[in-house]
């Protein structure tokens, strides 16, 4: 028998998930509430709505229609808010480009997303020149830019945003339309093939917003969100809709700062100026800032960070923390809208030491509602939650890319078996805490268990002779994979340390630490240096190909 | 151009909105959380949850399949909060039935939503034995009881629910289906006609449930809810799903309480010994609560109470914070799942005095996340939001009553125009507060505008002699309607004072007051007695039907 489904009276409203409808509370309860771009402009929610209405109707008078995509290059900026609501609202699809790519990225994920429209920042026009005549699919150009006079344009101009909102109707009918209409799209860039375009719906960006809001909103104490706090991003707006905070912000009615480019300076007098109480942001741009020299002078006290992108040092957390700031760590990636667990902790935590709360804070944190999140063999079975067995982290959310776009095989392996795979590595303590130690392209698989090549270079990097250290595995007739640590000695070391004395070393750690027990199979390698990639990570797969070719 | 649909690789999970997703999050992060009864039964999540399949793996054996009804009739318990989950999760309908109905409005309700199982508390026996022979779709009855020794049953008994659970497997494999699958149904009581069914989908409640935590995770301090509190129902659970509360504390993983049968002392002494600090109950139960002689010996410092159901005098808001309950409004209705706003204060609105704040924790509150709440006129225009003119309040949210069970026609009026309409009048101030002020049935329509009867009321009970009193609206050829109070005075009055006075008494108090000007065309007439319904609650449809026939 069949499930009964209800049924609807022919007048009712069926009220579809919608990014409009995150507007109707912030409207309603907040409608003077302040939205501010660098403390140079300010404008109340009211505007904000005026605003959206001007922006699509500007659009709209360009030929943008439903279906559409329109791109940005911008800076974090109360346009881009405006373009975060306006443009899906519309129908259309919001392009949200990385700036930070080449050249050759960008226009190939403007082509590869048949961008219709591009609204860009004049400090982009250099970049852009270099494009220009190979855009197949951009129609018009939108000058955006805070300058009087900005740089000239390599291509003609349809319009110039401020001059388009000025020109067009506030009262744009945003229709009804099915909510799982694509709202946005984004390229993500792995280190290798070109970059992998996610998308999301209307549906997916409404529950992302809501489950952020119910887990941040109810955190016993430590990081929660309230109405009364004032937020400012500093992870970019085209980096997975800024972590989906703006759309939070606004749902929530939330005084708002947009930074504008990050320049530690100006970030900082933001925070303290605009007395800035939430925000988020990556390891690095957190030490950019801490090490500033006007650092000093801040009181950070009640500013709470969310940590993402990639794992915070315990150090870091334990600077901040003596700062004054509440952080913490957030999990998530492109393809999963991102948000996944937050590491909000519990308020009888707090009564631990800074050393032992920041290896909370430090840790990537608990689901939030509706994740179904498991750690996985590769077997797809789950292992247990201890703290200590690994697997791969694998999910079920309603907020999670269905695909990538036009890249069909891609698409299926990252939801082989009916979960999307993370391709990262962790583990789950008792209390549900995840920590993700590995990427699974750089986990070591010896006799069907999984060793971290992290945490072994966490205990070679002890040895004093020991400059940088990389573990790969290879492969092996017995074990499947054993691993090996490619070092690079210290100048003065040179000479005076053998292989197997620093095998030995890791050997001993191994054995006293929670590592896994294969990890003792290790094989100690010197070399000169270490592969890298073009933006100076280690590059464990070409050393992973130069082994195998050998 | 019609909008673009995301597209889904074959092999991702489109993830349903289904109350089974409500688990997720709670059994990752909280599966040794604690849920009780009556302080006498304790239990984890773990082991809800095993129960929660047990019950499922039980109703099946008696023949519950998909799209089937199973009714229960029983008092706030564990086993109420296993039903809750495991009928609907099984795609079976959970049909609350209001105990304090009468013996043939139960029996009408059961009937009519053709319950094919009925889970009945054997304290009802005595009812059950007045309709048993009159059920027309009841196949099996299960036995709930907390007695060693129950009623006899008037009826054979399928089975009893804890041995039901017993011999039944926990692992009963909850499918996916349609989001839109009915998961509830209950009935909503007006003064006239049979009981009306509403109902809620899977869809519905979840969306409910998350934007719930969004607003009362995110209110800045006052009533504020967290994942340490400890929840506590004062609302039944067959009462619009005690206001979604259960779902709400169980997504969030709180420790919960369940009270069983409303007993003033048993309550008190559970909110002292379990620590309670969430609940939401009526004025009439906060009442019974603040003057039972037990109260005076407890400590309610840091207990949250939502008041809903009908307006709470300012006077109990007042004796309530004396005592250091944190209390405020909620308002909603059984067509609306039931929450649609919540008056949570700002920071600086808890520096008023107490008295400013109780007509504030008074108000109806400011719309949740999602909801699409206007105040209108006859022609569904809106009126101005200055905290005078009044409308009907009429809303859209995902998770409105898409109808009343099997009848269209009421159906169609409750949603007229694409609205649900309340039938409750209200204002709505600069804040965003709305004030609800009458019931539309019992306003007076004057020259095309609205007078509150309630409004009147108040005025005139300020007069010395009055006792009570009764506004309601009368046919007049030039106003259309105008109001009329009758009167009945107190005994040493009687004679000694006149209707013209009382009237000139209240026309200047109207005068001088936030009233309609139209609150001046006032007639007053004595009366000996008020028409009381059968409850004792006013009857003023029929001393409008008493006035039109004289």
């Amino acid at each position: 028998m069949p499930v009964k489904l209800i049924q609807a009276t022919p007048s009712a409203y069926t009220y579809p998930l919608l990014i409009k409808s995150l507007l109707h509370a912030s409207l309603a309860t907040a409608p003077d509430q302040e939205i501010s771009y660098q403390g140079r402009i300010r404008y109340s929610y009211r505007t904000l709505r005026e605003r959206i209405g001007r922006l699509a109707s500007g659009l709209a008078a360009l030929g943008v229609d439903a279906g559409q995509t329109v791109a940005v290059m911008d800076w974090d900026s109360h346009r881009y808010l405006e373009c975060f609501f306006g443009v899906p609202m519309m129908g259309a699809i919001l392009q949200t480009v990385n700036v930070r790519l080449s050249a050759e990225q960008i226009l190939y994920t403007l082509n590869h997303a048949q961008a219709d429209v591009l609204l860009i920042n004049s400090e982009f026009f250099p970049l852009l020149a270099q494009i220009a005549d190979r855009l197949t699919t951009v129609r018009h150009f939108v000058l955006i830019s805070d300058e009087s006079h900005p740089h000239e344009a390599p291509v003609a101009l349809a319009t110039e945003y401020e001059a388009m909102l000025a020109a067009a109707a506030p009262d744009y009918d945003f229709p009804d339309f099915d909510e799982n209409a694509q709202a946005t799209t984004f390229y993500t860039t792995g280190t290798t093939g070109d970059p992998k375009g996610v998308y999301f719906s209307h549906r997916q960006l409404v529950l992302h917003t809501l489950s952020l809001a119910s887990s941040l909103g109810t955190a016993p104490g430590q990081g929660r969100m309230h109405r009364e706090d004032v937020y400012m991003p500093i992870t970019p707006m085209f980096h997975v809709h800024a972590w989906g905070f703006p759309y939070l912000a606004t749902m929530l009615g939330l005084r708002q700062v947009y930074p504008g480019k990050y320049l530690p300076e100006s970030l900082l007098r933001l925070i303290r100026d605009e007395k800035v109480t939430y925000s988020h942001c990556v390891p690095t741009i957190m030490h950019m800032l801490l090490t500033h020299p006007l650092a000093a002078e801040i009181d950070f006290k009640g500013w709470k960070v969310i940590i993402g992108g990639s794992v915070m040092p315990q150090v870091q957390a334990l600077a901040a923390m003596k700062r004054g700031i509440d952080l913490f760590t957030g999990y998530g990636m492109s393809e999963t809208c991102p948000v996944l667990t937050l590491a909000n902790l519990n308020t009888a935590d707090l009564d631990l030491s800074p050393e032992d709360q920041a290896v909370l804070r430090a840790k990537t944190g608990r689901p939030m509602p509706l994740v179904d999140l498991r750690i996985v063999d590769a077997e797809m079975d789950d292992v247990a939650h201890d703290g200590i067995a690994t697997g791969e982290v694998v999910v079920r959310t309603p907020w999670l890319t269905q695909g990538y776009l036009k890249a069909p095989e891609a698409a299926e392996a990252l939801w082989e078996g009916g979960y999307l795979h993370t391709a990262d590595i962790g583990h789950i303590d008792a209390r549900g805490f995840l920590k993700i130690t590995d990427r699974i392209k750089d986990v070591i698989k010896t006799a069907g268990e999984w060793t971290s090549s992290l945490a072994l270079e966490d205990v070679l990097a002890k040895h004093e002779a020991v400059h940088e250290v990389a573990v790969i595995g290879i492969p092996d007739p017995k074990w499947g994979e054993r691993p090996l640590a490619l070092v690079v000695l210290k100048p003065d070391f040179d000479g005076k340390v053998t292989e197997h004395a620093i095998r030995n070393f890791a050997a001993h750690l191994i054995e006293t630490t929670g590592i896994s027990r294969h990890g003792v199979l290790l094989q100690v390698q010197f070399v000169k240096a270490l592969s890298k990639t073009s933006v100076g990570k280690v590059n464990k797969r070409a050393m992973r190909e130069a082994r195998v070719s050998v």
